[in-house]
């Protein structure tokens, strides 16, 4: 006995004296930490044993993570049986196990319930669904509980997703750049699949299933034709191949003029039957390869893409020809409504609502017409689409951004939380108050039962897939809202820091706080007061309110503000464009006049004097000012927060976080700054008082250029 | 004690489930695996304490890793003492311990010497060197003993790098592609730095020292001028601390014409006075920021590059006025001889030396003219550079390829050490027989005290490192004859074995055997018996020998192979370019007839009937042929062997060799049916007896394209 003690002694210390993990972000918020003693009891107690007798592959993953999970948070492996014992997890689908206690209606192929029942006398954790799928779905549940501190007794949940189509949207090349990238190169190594499949896809997939993400468009809406030739198609199949057991489609994006660049074709008129034959027998070796693949996204006749209109028919003639071709297959068609650049619009913003509205109707029904939150491009603020509630007999997909094009990119803390919470609580009014844009993307507003959301990836091969730490957040609160629209931001923000940091509130309070406030601050220190676009040419980074001599008008900043020496904004009234009309009369009648339209949007729809009065009674020109440092003395406060946790956080992502706040710190001075000085070369207006000049002269700024700036394709 | 035998016990079952971290490659050949319980306790015993009195960053560095070392290997944390005390590794500089009982002479400022001796009747080992970085190399050769399962008793070891510079260089572009990088995008994260410096610069600067690197050339030889630019020189500056600890300088490569592209310069005449004045202060600006720099790497009047001649001057021009302004510093210039194209050449293989040979003795005394091993350009097999032996006035630094270019990029299993070991080996004849090329690059062959060898890495994001877990070898092989030369490419191939995967030598022996045999394996299924250049082109992945029209004849395959109805070859004796008489007379001699030319070297040296009999008897397109099978067969073999070690290895990087594996053996199927379709498509000679005809007809070869290779500038 004494050897036996000795030797395991000499075991434990061996053991602990290893080197720990560094915390390079890889694990995301399935880090599954050890959780400490008492906790790490209460947890065990409801994870003896793991209890399930279908055996697929996604039930083999469902077994798999828990087993991981618990494990590493326990220290005890779970048991495996096939029937419920004390204290196990008995994950039950109606195929596998007859008599499941909790009613499975209204939970879809993708829903769970998650109940705490006695059973024969055994005091057990039933997750129950329709399907092996929505066991996986339940068990990612149950393990955010045990992660963020959650009680695990009592526990009666039921949930199904909201929105039917989940979706990420790869904006990834096949030479592995990423268009909008900030995270490194594609994870897609497209020249070594399908040969090799490194362990990063299923950790992919197991990320993105623990969210509740159930598909993902591989490749660039800047599509290049190779990517439906057939070796192309065998490198995605392998890559759907992972990603079934989790419940995740793949989708593609397409070139319109493949069929003449793959095959000779002539021409690519949705309405030739040559055309449309091509599309079928294309759709057809796609399902060979991908039974259960979900479709095409298309961006069309926009920003130089080709499409339907270049041979005189229109974007519902393109959807529907290949609609018919996925259709027997189950498959469906995205169309991007985000169109623009034909002529030169009076407005760029209405573009989308003119070309699509017409429209209403006329598509058939596997297809859905994706649709950005704003009419612009992913600024930090822009007011909701018009389209949202105005084709009210076509579904919508919602499109996100994850990646931070115009807030930040790689490195600045703005979580995405609460931006994404605004667009899908806005109200459209398209019948009546309380027609949120969440109640159009799901369906239940105008009875499509054919509903989704997409997300620009912010995905790439940077150890932390995201490029930060914090940046990983932005895709976790996409996956949950997309889930269910109704969760808080900041809900949302509290589960992500417990499972991604830890549970411990001394931390949690201050980071979901920080984050919290993060995206307004961005919005001071660019874009306030309904500004938008100007940052700098091509890759957006950084300021350039100033440039002016692009070719085509809607690419110069100065388009988008229209600073003169008496005023600033884009009138979108009836003097001006007269967007506002694009919205639904009681909108509309509120944006008409600037003081009933909210400051946060004030110049989006008004050109206003400098001396404009604002509601807390400064001039525009000194609430400008003031928002400006606002937003920089934000990103300080931010600093000063996150060096107060250190003793809380591992030092690789404290120093990682420590280095950004110190970069966006400096580029929120660099934007208020330069957006400053040049105002202040238009309007001649002194600084309010109290207020810093800038570090330089106009000039200055004028000249920096980043011509190796990431993401820019 | 019962509670705390529970107690232990319970921990330690706790700490065993945690899951095995995944063998990802990340830790190269510096894995530290547990040494299993007799091992274990040897290696503790030998290292029950680190004792040392300096406490540099370099010392720091040693005894972290040391530390960091033993326990991993051993599960016992060494204690850490000033004093040796017994069973202590001792590291000893006379700087902190003057009485070192082992002479330090001749081991310079990077040598180390590593003796078990007794100290005051305690068995210790005393690990000394002039300096802490000596020390730090030292360690690093414990280590290496203590990973492969040598005796640690009874040391006495004596070891002094042979040649001074010892440089990686990266092709790594500012945008982050990597010119010939197939392991991702660069390591060097331009765009976050100087702030953010991730732990990946650290894990670099350890395994270069560990095998003995000194100095890194941070950005691509095609360089941009913006390397030198204020932002760029801060980040190097970030970069050149990190390694600083390490004993590794840093480099950079420059643009000829970066005066005028930074600074607006009308001229990059290198005999102007205003740019001389230009490199003088930019050199003082990088010396400020980086006190140790290197200096230069220069690719000057090559493949489009800007350089003197473009203002009627010489290299040495060039490169002496560079020398003028770092030699106050203590820096280097390298001058790359690798030029070509600025006219159409007799032969491509001559220019180097007919540009460069004239400038001997012409060179100021801190420039190396840095040699690629072959005069062509890092095929499977050239015969060594002629330069070598040629310039005996002037040092010569070598040029080798790790990343493989040309022999299988990121999939193939092709073991450089071969290669390496062929031209250091290789006897030049300048000073008579045993005028190797290791020997001319060590300068003691001329007497020259300036000596380097370079390796363009083959480092990139990707986990690994190096693409596959197999490409590591090749950066540990250079790395190792760097510092000796004449180690045997085998006994590398074993140590690096045994550190990457175990000591077993049920593993290490197949392995070994398996990557001795690859480099011949590529060369017999690409490029047999002496030709050379048949790569597609641009990205040079696969089979190209029919290529005939690009612009400039040295840039077809057709020119190096010469394939016509009659024979095969390129003439390089009296009758055709001549190419041999820059050989040393014995070497010339030899090679001026076929029978006495090495036949691995037969087709590169001369053009004979396809009917020339072979030694073996057989004729010239039978024995092809031959060689094309047998390398498909070695590929076929090795696929065996790894089969064969799938209990011995574990399932990530098992799985990963078996997919490369698969790869190499489908493309050297592709390569040997490919080459042999086409040469029979000119020569309409019958296949030999039992060889089995191409898969398909010469257009499938002909039609294959990889628009998105890696790798491609």
């Amino acid at each position: 006995m004494a050897r036996l003690f000795c030797y395991l002694t000499a075991m434990a210390l061996t053991i602990l004296a290893l080197p720990v993990r560094a915390e390079d972000g890889y694990d995301l918020w399935l880090r599954y930490a050890p959780a400490g003693q008492a906790r790490g009891t209460d947890i065990s107690a409801h994870a003896r044993a793991i209890s399930a007798q279908g055996d697929s592959a996604t039930m083999a993953s469902a077994k798999q993570e828990l087993q991981r999970a618990v494990t590493s948070m326990t220290g005890h492996a779970p048991a495996l049986t096939t029937e419920p014992t004390a204290g196990s997890l008995w994950l039950a689908t109606p195929g596998s196990a007859p008599a499941i206690p909790v009613s499975l209606k209204g939970l879809g192929a993708e829903g769970y319930a998650i109940r705490s029942i006695d059973h024969a006398g055994q005091p057990i954790t039933l997750i129950a669904a329709n399907s092996d799928i929505g066991i996986l779905h339940g068990i990612f549940h149950w393990l955010r509980l045990a992660q963020t501190g959650a009680s695990l007794d009592g526990l009666d949940i039921r949930s199904a997703p909201r929105i039917g189509l989940r979706l990420l949207n790869h904006w990834d090349n096949l030479d592995g750049t990423v268009e909008r990238g900030y995270a490194g190169q594609s994870i897609w190594d497209w020249w070594r699949l399908p040969d090799y499949k490194g362990p990063r896809y299923t950790d992919y997939a197991r990320a993105n299933a623990s969210i509740g993400i159930n598909g993902t468009v591989l490749n660039n809406v800047n599509a290049k034709a190779e990517s439906l030739s057939a070796p192309y198609i065998a490198k995605a199949a392998a890559l759907a191949d992972i990603f079934r057991p989790y419940g995740i489609k793949v989708y593609l994006s397409v070139k319109w003029t493949a069929p003449m660049e793959l095959d000779g074709l002539k021409t690519a008129d949705p309405l030739d039957p040559k055309v449309a034959a091509w599309w079928k027998a294309k759709t057809d070796e796609i399902y060979r390869a991908i039974p259960d693949f979900g479709g095409f996204l298309v961006k069309a006749n926009s920003e130089g893409q080709p499409g339907p209109q270049d041979y005189q028919r229109t974007h519902a003639d393109g959807a529907n020809m290949l609609a018919a071709a996925v259709k027997l297959h189950g498959g469906i068609v995205m169309w991007r409504a985000f169109v623009y650049a034909h002529d030169n619009p009076d407005d760029r913003a209405k573009q989308a609502y003119d070309d699509f509205k017409p429209l209403d109707g006329k598509f058939a029904d596997n297809v859905m017409v994706q649709v950005k939150n704003g009419a612009i491009d992913f600024q930090p603020r822009e007011p909701f689409h018009p389209l949202f509630g105005a084709m009210t007999k076509t579904p919508l997909m919602m499109e996100f951004q994850i990646t931070k094009e115009y807030l930040g990119q790689s490195t600045h803390l703005t979580y995405l939380g609460p931006l994404f919470k605004e667009t899908l609580d806005a109200d459209t009014y398209a019948k009546g108050k309380g027609s949120t844009i969440a109640k159009i993307i799901d369906g239940s507003l105008d009875g499509h039962r054919l509903t989704g959301i997409a997300g620009v990836a912010n995905i790439g091969i940077d150890r932390d897939w995201s490029g930060s730490i914090f940046n990983q957040a932005d895709w976790y609160a996409f996956g949950r809202l997309a889930w269910n629209p109704d969760l808080s931001a900041e809900a949302i923000a509290r589960e992500w820091t417990a499972m991604t940091f830890s549970p411990d509130p001394r931390l949690i309070d201050p980071v979901v706080a920080m984050m919290m406030g993060s995206r307004e601050a961005a919005v001071d220190y660019m874009t306030p007061l309904g500004l938008a676009h100007l940052m700098a040419t091509g890759h957006h980074y950084g300021p350039a309110p100033w440039v002016s001599e692009l070719a085509r008008p809607e690419w110069n900043p100065v388009y988008y503000h229209k600073a003169d020496a008496d005023g600033i904004g884009f009138d979108r009234t009836k003097s001006g464009s007269n967007a506002i009309s694009q919205y639904a009369p009681a909108i509309a009648r509120r944006l008409a006049d600037p003081a009933t339209t909210p400051e946060s949007e004030l110049l989006w729809f008004h050109h206003l004097p400098w001396d404009y009065r604002l509601k807390s009674g400064e001039t525009l020109w000194d609430g400008l000012v003031h928002r400006y440092d606002r937003g920089v003395a934000y990103v300080a406060g931010m600093q000063r927060t996150w060096e107060s946790l250190r003793p809380l956080v591992d030092p690789e992502r404290f120093a990682q976080t420590e280095a950004f706040l110190a970069i966006q710190h400096r580029e929120a001075q660099w934007w208020r700054d330069a957006s400053i000085a040049y105002f202040q070369s238009i309007n001649h207006l002194p600084l309010p008082e109290g207020a810093q000049a800038p570090a330089h002269d106009l000039n200055w700024y004028k000249a920096r250029s980043f011509p190796y700036a990431p993401g820019h394709n």
